[in-house]
C-alpha cells in the first residue's frame, strides 16, 4: 500500500517513490517532470490478461444461447474460414480498445490472422504476446503457419510486442506437431501456452486415444515447465494437480468462458491449495461476452465462494495478485510487470474512487474486486506513455475502428 | 423490439409509440414536446432491483472476507445498533445514486431506520417500495417497529413511493409475528416479503423447531400468496417448490450475496421448469458489494450455465424478464412497469450502444446480459421526468451525498 505518495516515471519505467530530493536528478531534468494530480484516483499496476483471441470481438453477441456444435461449426467457423486477414485488423483493435478502458495492460493473444494481430498490438501500444496458433499433425511438413509467426514476429517485435508458441489443443494438434513447436519455442527462448482440459468431450478422448489425461499427455511430451501456461484446466484429475506443481506450470483460468460455454467450474481452490500458479484470462469475446478483467476478477471470487460454500475462499488480495503479480511470474517478469515498485514497468492504471459504486472507499482492494466494474479506470498508462487520459484514448483514432468494425460486420455477418 | 421508432411520453406515461398526426393532439400540444434524440441508443425499460437494503451502502468492502458470524456480529451489527437514524439517510441516497446509474428505476427496500428510507427515496424521485423489517414474537405488543412504518408511510407515500410489509427471516420472527404480519398487510392491502432458506442453518433449525422447511411453514401461516415474495431461496427442499408455484409466489434470486456469503447457489433452473416466477435482487451492499442490476443479470446467467454445464440455460431473453416483466408481475403492475408500450409508466433507460464492450450490435438482449457492465446507461427518466441525463443526475446534489456518507463513516467505521 502507497498513500499519498508521489511516483516518479522516467522513459519507461517507475523512477522513485516518495520525496525527492535533488540529487536524485541531473541538472537540468529537475524541471522536466510533468505533474500528475491523482487525488482521489488509486494508481495500481495495470492488468493482465493471460488468454483470448482478440479477433473475436467480431461475433460480439453473435450466436449466443446455442448448442456449442451449432455455434462453433454453423455459426463462427464458416466466418472464421472466410475472413480475408486484413479484416481481422479492426476487431483486434477494438479488443485493445475495450482491454484499455478497462484497466489491462498486457494481454495474451492466440490467433489465426497473422500480421494483423501484431499490426494491432503494434498500433494499440499495448504490451502484447502473441502467437499464430498452430494445429495440425506435423509442424514443418505444413509450415504455413509457423512461417506466417516468424514472419510476423520479425516485423512486429519490439519492447512491448513479444511472440509465444501455442499450438491449439490436443485435439486439433497430434502430440507430434505439439512436440515440434515445444521444441521450436526452447530453441527462440519463448513462452508457450495451449488451451487444456477445457471439456469433457475432449478428456475422455484424451483417455480413450492415449489412456492418459490431457495433463499427463503434455507432460509426457515434455511441454510443461515453468515457461508454460495452460488455458482453462477445468477437468482435471486427481494426478494432474501434482504434475501441474512439480512442472511449475501456470493455469490461466477463464471463468466467464468456462461458464458461458456451460463447461463448468475449475477447481480453483484446490489448485491453490496444492500451490500452483493461478491466473486469469477472459477468453475470446464470442465466450465470454466482454474483456473486462474487473467483471473476471468478481466473478472468479463470487463463483468460487459460491462453490465451495464457503466465505473465505478467494479473497480479493488473492484475487487481485493473479490478475497482476502471478501473471507477471508466469511472463517470468516479477520485478518489471504487475507491481509498483522503482525499477518496475510504468504500466500503470489511474482509478477513480469517487465512484459510487466504490464509495465509501473502505477497503480499497475488496472494492477492485467486489465493486468495481471496470468503468472506473480513468487514464491508463503504458511504458511510460499514456495510452488513455480522462477517459480518451490518445494512442488511435477509436473512431476509425468502430467504423472499421461495422464494415467487417457488413462484409461477414449481415445477410 | 421497437426500431428507429418516436416515443411521444405525456405527463409519466408513454403516451404513444410511432408516427403521429395531428388528430393524436391537442391544439396547443403539438409544439410541446421536448424532441429528444436517441440515436445509437436503446431505450428500454428501467431495470427493477426486487431486494435490498439501501443503508448498507455505509458497510461498502467494510469487513469482507471474514467468516459469517464474525462479519454479523463483530462487525456490521454493532454499528447497526449504534446508528443515528438520522445517519442513515445518505447512505441511502448513496444507493439510490449507484442504482440510477446503473439503470434501476425500482427498487425495493427492507430497512431500519424510518423513515430516512421514505425521505431518500422521496429525494431520489426513485419508484420505490419501502418497509420498516419488523422482528420478535409480536407486532402489536412492542408496537415501534409498526408505528414507525405507519408513520413513515404516511409521511412518504406517493404516486412513487410505496409501503409493504416485511418480516426479517424466521429465524428473527416468530410464527405468531409472521402471522400478525400477514393480516396487517392484508388489511393494508400492500405487498409483502421475507428472506427465506437463505442458509443451511436456518433451514435445518427450521426443521428442528418446526419440523417443517421454510416454506412449509409459512405456507402453513397463510403467509405465501400472489402478493408475497421470497429473497433468497437458496435451499429449498424437493416439496417446497410445488408449495411456491401453487401459491402463486415471486422468488427473488440474489446471486452474488449468496456466493459471497458462501450459500451456493439457488436451484434456479429447477423453478423455471417448474413455473415459479423469478426475479433478481441485488440484496445490500455489505453482503455483494455493488448494486448493479446489470452485473446481476451476467452473473446469474453465466452461474446458471455452469452448475447445470449446459449452454442454453438461463438465456439471455429469460433473465432480462426476470429483471423486467417478471419483477412488474410480482408487483402486480404487468401493464405498468417493465415494458415500453402506450399507457406504461415512463420509466425509462437510454443506453449506449457505442461503449466498446457492446460493440458491434450483433445481438442487443445478448448485450445487455453477457456485455454490459452498466455503465453504458446513460440517461434516466422515471415517472416521466429525467433523473439523469447525459450521466449527470438531476434531481439532487450528488456531492453533497458524498460528503453526508463521509461524515457517517468518520463518526461509526474509522477508528
Amino acid at each position: 500500500y502507497i498513500d499519498d505518495k508521489t511516483l516518479y516515471i522516467k522513459d519507461n519505467k517507475i523512477y522513485h517513490i516518495g520525496d525527492m530530493d535533488n540529487n536524485n536528478l541531473d541538472n537540468n531534468e529537475e524541471n522536466n517532470f510533468e505533474e500528475i494530480d491523482a487525488k482521489n484516483k488509486l494508481v495500481m499496476p495495470g492488468l493482465i490478461n493471460m488468454h483470448g483471441h482478440t479477433y473475436m470481438s467480431l461475433f460480439r453477441n453473435y450466436a449466443d444461447d446455442l448448442p456449442f456444435n451449432e455455434w462453433l461449426f454453423e455459426k463462427i467457423m464458416p466466418v472464421e474460414d472466410s475472413l480475408d486477414k486484413q479484416d481481422a485488423y479492426y476487431p483486434n483493435m477494438l479488443s485493445c480498445i475495450e482491454m484499455i478502458k478497462t484497466g489491462t495492460t498486457t494481454y495474451l493473444d492466440m490467433h489465426m490472422y497473422s500480421p494483423y494481430s501484431g499490426k494491432a498490438a503494434h498500433d494499440s501500444k499495448m504490451r502484447a504476446y502473441l502467437s499464430r496458433s498452430v494445429v495440425g499433425d506435423d509442424l514443418y511438413s505444413d509450415p504455413r503457419r509457423l512461417n506466417e509467426m516468424l514472419d510476423e514476429k520479425e516485423k512486429y517485435e519490439s519492447d512491448l510486442v513479444k511472440f509465444m508458441m501455442m499450438p491449439h489443443a490436443i485435439y486439433t494438434a497430434s502430440p507430434n506437431l505439439i512436440k515440434e513447436a515445444n521444441e521450436e519455442a526452447n530453441k527462440l527462448g519463448i513462452l508457450k501456452q495451449i488451451h487444456l482440459s477445457e471439456t469433457n468431450t475432449e478428456v475422455n478422448d484424451s483417455y480413450e486415444k492415449y489412456n492418459k489425461s490431457p495433463v499427463e499427455l503434455l507432460d509426457e511430451i515434455g511441454f510443461l515447465d515453468e515457461r508454460t501456461s495452460l488455458a482453462h484446466c477445468v477437468k482435471l484429475k486427481d494426478n494432474d494437480f501434482k504434475i501441474l506443481k512439480d512442472r511449475k506450470v501456470t493455469v490461466v483460468t477463464n471463468v466467464a468462458s468456462n461458464c458461458k460455454l456451460g463447461n463448468g467450474f475449475a477447481p480453483i481452490k484446490r489448485m491453490l491449495d496444492e500451490g500452483i500458479n493461478v491466473t486469469i484470462g477472459t477468453d475470446g469475446v464470442s465466450s465470454n461476452n466482454t474483456l473486462n478483467m474487473f467483471r473476471e476478477m468478481g466473478l472468479l471470487s463470487l463463483i468460487h465462494k459460491g462453490v465451495n460454500e464457503d466465505v473465505l475462499v478467494l479473497g480479493a488480495n488473492e484475487v487481485l495478485k493473479m490478475a497482476t503479480i502471478n501473471a507477471a511470474h508466469a511472463l517470468g517478469r516479477d520485478d518489471e510487470l504487475g507491481i509498483i515498485k522503482e525499477g518496475a514497468l510504468a504500466d500503470l492504471i489511474f482509478i477513480d474512487l469517487k465512484a459510487p459504486n466504490m464509495f465509501p472507499n473502505n477497503n480499497i482492494v475488496s472494492s477492485l474486486v467486489y465493486s468495481a466494474n471496470g468503468s472506473e479506470v480513468e487514464s491508463v498508462m503504458i511504458n511510460g506513455e499514456f495510452v488513455m487520459r480522462d477517459n480518451k484514448i490518445l494512442t488511435f483514432n477509436e473512431d476509425e475502428i468502430y467504423e472499421g468494425v461495422n464494415n467487417v460486420v457488413n462484409k461477414y455477418l449481415v445477410k
